[in-house]
């Protein structure tokens, strides 16, 4: 209220979460992408949400897209961020593919929208998210590495080789259809991942390793 | 070319699939539901895409909403029957699960397009479509209940209850990025399924007993 300053006031107080304009837009086109459909939210409707005037909203962003592309960029910075950093660290690889699937679940799990249900969108194939594609490619090549040195220290085949990856993102329907993924999906995913990569150690330890990490490298 | 009968001549040759004029219109709508996108399709677009007028299209469905009911129900109908068969089988759970798995990966993976693609679409979760979620819901409790059993068989707990079901699923976003899921996934994602639950049986019988009760029942 005390933020009226020039021009038009808002048409909503601020309601959206995020302590900047640019915040409050990626906040409730997130909202409308995900309860109303992409195609079916207009740059208009992101604008009145928030609260602004459309030329406001273009201020921030050109177009429609350009919100689109910032809100996926958010879904694998963090786990990409995390799989780079472990790459200097000691722990095997089957302790970072937990710590990376464990992490990566949480972020997916309690991400304020559930943007990943966006990722099978027709619109995601154009030129105009080249760039996106291939952070999530790079996040992909970081699960199937961590996933390939698991197997063969385990003694088993690569066949499962892309698995891992695909797991952790089931958490994006999990939370579709129950409407939120439990917090036992941040043990009970990761474990799986193990399972799959026929992992024979003591799934205790291996948890008890991650959070470790994970710890340490939030610091 | 012989079908031009009374009223306007078709806009197009067929070159659909399917042998009538409603499965023609089902293709059509799948393939622009999942190379557009569902909201950026209209039935005038199905109709052109098809050759036929728009009013010929509303004999056969009145609404968008019913054409997209009638693609995402083909989705599911093959896999529960499956599963509601294999209720009377002598096979164990892990067998089954095995099936089903194989099965369901099967008809997401070579199916003419990937319809399980608009299973995240925010239409999905309006009462237009209670009757296709309660559908897959059966599905989900059939993968349900053949996994809690064999787990239990394997001594393991239920932990992973609702991961074989998603798991099977990732076909969908497979299909996505790679442009298609190659047919190994029907031997990884089945072989996956089974170590999650504990399974510590040899993957070769259980592989064998399952292709043998998939060609039993589809006798």
């Amino acid at each position: 209220m005390a933020n009226l300053g020039p021009g038009r006031p808002r048409l909503e107080q601020r309601r959206r979460q995020g302590t900047t304009p640019r915040a409050e837009i990626l906040d409730a086109a997130a909202e409308l992408f995900t309860t109303k459909g992409y195609a079916n939210t207009s740059t208009r409707a992101v604008a009145d949400a928030v609260g602004i005037r459309q030329a406001s909203l273009y201020h921030h962003f050109a177009a429609k897209d350009d919100i689109l592309d910032a809100l996926l960029a958010e879904t694998v910075a963090g786990p990409v961020e995390l799989a780079q950093r472990m790459m200097g660290e000691p722990e095997d690889a089957a302790t970072q593919l937990y710590a990376l699937a464990l992490f990566d679940v949480r972020q997916l799990r309690t991400a304020r929208w559930n943007l990943g249900a966006l990722y099978l969108l027709p619109e995601l194939r154009t030129e105009r998210f080249v760039a996106f594609r291939r952070r999530r490619d790079e996040l992909r090549a970081h699960y199937e590495r961590l996933t390939v040195e698991s197997a063969a220290a385990a003694g088993a085949g690569e066949d499962a080789r892309i698995l891992p990856f695909r797991l952790v993102e089931t958490v994006i329907a999990i939370r579709y259809d129950e409407g939120a993924a439990g917090v036992d999906t941040e043990r009970v995913i990761p474990d799986a991942v193990l399972r799959i990569v026929g992992y024979q150690g003591g799934m205790g330890a291996v948890r008890a390793a991650a959070a470790e990490l994970l710890a340490r490298l939030s610091e």
